[in-house]
């Protein structure tokens, strides 16, 4: 188990990987994100995907399951109040293996609570080790108990 | 057809809802998500969301449906760079309702190609009128054609 005093800007964090099929991509993007350049391949080569492309939010629900995955919090929970710099850098697409890394860049403790704010930025690579999307959770980690 | 030039700061936009169930929040967090507050109420109750809760990633991918639905781009796609200040008030709980509201809180012309950034802050609130999450995604939309 870690705490918040365990965590110093810089430390970094390798994880696991997730194949994500075409059927996969349809199947998220009809339920969530029905835009043509989800569902169909030939409506996608028309658009400037080139391409099926998994929608930018199934990309970000699986950075959340190798993040939770990766457990860069070291046993706690990943709660928190919302992301920043969240960025989809390049299309994700049917076949591809993405894996996810993860650095510290900002460790915040709290004035009111047992807990600080770690911020991990992930990155998600594809298997050409092209950075494909990264985001920055604002999580909570609690302190050493006492 | 809207363009790039019809949008201003202020303007609103109100769309749709949807209801999520016990067994969509399970699915979900199952697949992406799988924390015991996301998978079990009893395990939930013990947790500082009191109960069983949405993944923040099955609001946002539900975000997405509702604003793509909406359509406050006019006819355009969805498409964007980014998101920035994704933000989670409330947790989301089995059968509540959330519905959609937009307002655009920036346009930034291109300097180099035929469009321009619409920023539109999204806010999703439940069946009580409260907010429970908001996000204001970097998407682009084409100036009119000459």
């Amino acid at each position: 188990m870690k705490w918040f005093e365990d965590f110093e800007v810089g430390m970094r964090f390798k994880g696991g990987q997730v194949q994500v099929s075409e059927a996969d991509i349809k199947r998220f993007a009809s339920e969530f994100d029905p835009q043509p350049f989800h569902l169909d391949d030939a409506a996608a080569r028309t658009t400037m995907f080139q391409g099926l492309a998994a929608s930018g939010w199934h990309t970000a629900a699986l950075g959340m399951k190798l993040a939770v995955e990766m457990n860069a919090y070291g046993g706690h929970p990943m709660i928190g109040l919302g992301v920043d710099n969240l960025r989809w850098m390049l299309p994700v697409r049917p076949g591809d293996t993405l894996r996810i890394e993860g650095e510290v860049v900002g460790v915040n403790p709290s004035k009111s609570k047992p807990q600080g704010v770690v911020l991990v930025k992930y990155t998600l690579y594809n298997q050409h080790d092209e950075a494909v999307y990264t985001f920055t959770p604002i999580g909570f980690v609690p302190t050493r108990p006492k």
